[in-house]
């Protein structure tokens, strides 16, 4: 279909097809047109299949990029008080970390406008632990963000539908078309949403192994590359952080068990992995807002995170001191021997507490408050034989032998002597 | 979307996407599925470009095709009273080898059940040429198909919809997604159809050059093998000849204007090139058949290929006696300089004949029956400046400098020692 701008899709994908870059031009024509329905799904599905087999170049990328961004609105913090910071994992098991985070960092005197997701697989989503919170709403207008923003420093809620909407459109193609996996995609889909969204500064949480989308450090690290220089490119203060998603974080994969495991963090305690990584990701992103001079270690301490975590939920309708909700069942796996833990493996732990009811098979599923996983015993510590070593939630008993199956095989008890700490934080990039 | 038989489109898109051969099973699926819409148009294009950037093995191949074949209904030619043989050509320009070629192998005994299509784009359609004789129809049923195959042993018609509609289905979704060019669809599209209508042997013309699908020896005999590969394990007595075409075939190109120049090749006449591809033809498909002991030189000299064409033309509906159209405009372009014509370009022609009406853009496009390019001068014959060297018809003059522009950079003039004539049939494949 040719337009006034020279373009036709079929030119378009036969160009990436036969290994040319595309022009600014062609990119611009197909982003624009596919978000208006000129260019339909099934010319589209082909593009990105051709994309993920021939690559982009990374001016490519830039400019994909930024076909999104234009494709909406973009938002404006500059009227707020203070500087602004951002987080983005792109995804793992039992990784609660933005519900501490947002308020720590807040607590040091940067805003965070948390733009957050929901899950689809076996990786959970923010916005779907926080709704267990009693009167808790994710949906925020553009008004009230900014408001919140400057009243309390911290807000998660859910991205506006007028954020890059040439992503939505194409994430949801990607994910019926086998064509998630392509690093170019990725990073632009990720970008286009934090760049549009006007953060000044953004810390990538790029998560590899075996609960990870990123199986390879070097795929993980070609990816937190091509999004940092995205970042820079568009001015925003960009830095990446790749950290192991082999071993689930923490002590819960679950919704309402992931929120009590956040509390405990934000009250001084909690698993120290989540500690770490909590303040491993603060500390850069008040490196990347210019704050660098606050221990965001001191917040959780004295208290003042948890200040800013009640002003936050109750800011969006929540009950900060409500009960949160518990599942009907319970099931507990004990150790079948007595050794030393060497291995628990992410997907395992995801798998089993999607199963739960936890996580959802389609977007229009729900999810289970109370559903998940809680693991008793983190890999290097003892276990005795016949003591709980996995506790199983869910409302549907009938739902957990087939939680169980991925947990089988997914550990592994041993010698102290067959078991090596490998480092949580893997490498920066910048 | 998962089914009774374990497969998923995602799943089969990510083997194909990750490099790995389908299963037979993998592939059953995903073709019977996509005929039935239960694999999507955007997921069905995917896995398109996955297979045209990583290829199908041989046995891929034939299972697709037969996955094809088995969406739809097949023919059965076992009750005539003598043997069948067909022909098939990846597209050119001015390939009018059909008309004369059904006839002539007829009138040698042996029957051509000729399934045909419509032009698209540059290269030109078979029944878009036949319809051009004033009441011919290319419609038949399956039983007016086999009652003509008995009485007149020749039949040009369009595919029944019962044919691999499967292949229907793809070959339109590949035309829009840039997914044309891959051997292994190409190949399975074209031999599905040919193995479903029945055909005891197959002469398949792929064409090189500018003007053909195949720019290179080597991928036309890479397609020819496959192909006739896919036919011999079918039962199909299949030979394959690659044939030049960077010079378009005769002295025309355009639907009644190939319909007269297979008259004068059915008259004993007609330019050189046509009689010698018809009769080459012709005699591989007298040996597929088992009929080499028949000359088919004989039949067109004997005025018995006519007689048929006669009869074939009658029996759906068109009147053999009957004046052919003509355009109601015409332009005579005259050659510049004297000298040797040393080059004219297929492409150049095809363009040409394409723009002043004889083709369409769109399947929805209607034809002109009376336009089209007549070149004056083959390659290797000399040329007079100021007399005529292509007269351009249409029924609209205001098609005619568009027309213009390719035909400009389409030929050469120079000396009769830069002229070296190359063979018409490059190489046999069996």
């Amino acid at each position: 279909m040719a337009t006034d701008r020279g373009h036709d899709a079929v030119e378009v994908i036969g160009a990436k097809r036969d290994g040319q870059e595309l022009s600014d031009s062609q990119i611009d024509w197909v982003v624009d047109a596919y978000t208006h329905g000129v260019v339909a799904d099934e010319q589209m599905a082909a593009l990105a299949m051709a994309i993920l087999l021939n690559g982009m170049s990374r001016r490519e990328i830039g400019r994909w990029t930024a076909a999104m961004i234009a494709s909406g609105e973009r938002m404006d913090f500059s009227s707020l008080s203070r500087p602004t910071a951002d987080k983005h994992s792109t995804g793992g098991v039992g990784d609660k970390i933005t519900l501490p985070l947002a308020p720590v960092v807040a607590a040091c005197g940067v805003a965070v406008p948390q733009l957050s997701g929901r899950g689809l697989g076996h990786t959970g989503g923010t916005l779907d632990k926080l709704e267990s919170i009693p009167g808790w709403r994710a949906a925020l207008s553009n008004d009230e963000l900014v408001a919140q923003l400057e009243s309390v420093g911290a807000v998660v809620c859910a991205a506006g539908d007028g954020l890059a909407p040439a992503d939505k459109k194409l994430y949801a193609l990607r994910d019926v078309t086998g064509t998630v996996p392509a690093i170019p995609l990725i990073a632009s889909s990720i970008m286009s949403k934090k760049i549009a969204e006007g953060t000044g500064a953004l810390v990538l949480d790029v998560k590899v192994g075996t609960g990870a989308f990123m199986r390879t450090v070097d795929e993980a690290r070609e990816l937190a590359t091509t999004m940092v220089a995205l970042g820079q490119d568009a001015g925003v203060h960009t830095v990446a952080l790749l950290t192991d998603m082999s071993t689930p974080l923490g002590l819960t994969a679950g919704n309402a068990l992931e929120v009590q495991e956040s509390l405990d963090v934000l009250a001084g305690g909690g698993p120290a992995d989540v500690v770490e990584l909590t303040l491993a990701l603060a500390r850069e992103m008040l490196t990347g807002a210019g704050r660098d001079d606050v221990d965001p270690a001191d917040k959780l301490a004295d208290g003042s995170a948890m200040d800013v975590w009640r002003a936050m939920i109750s800011a969006q309708g929540g009950d900060p001191s409500a009960a949160l909700p518990t599942a009907r069942e319970s099931h507990v796996v004990t150790a079948p021997a007595s050794g030393t833990l060497t291995r628990l493996d992410a997907m395992a732990v995801g798998l089993a507490a999607w199963r739960l009811g936890a996580g959802r098979a389609r977007k229009e599923d729900a999810v289970q408050a109370g559903a998940g996983v809680v693991w008793h015993v983190r890999p290097g510590e003892a276990v005795t034989e016949g003591r709980p070593l996995f506790t199983l939630h869910t409302d549907d008993a009938e739902r957990i032998p087939r939680a169980m199956e991925p947990l089988e095989g997914g550990y592994e008890i041993g010698d102290a002597a067959a078991y090596t700490a490998e480092p949580l934080v893997i490498e920066r990039v910048s």
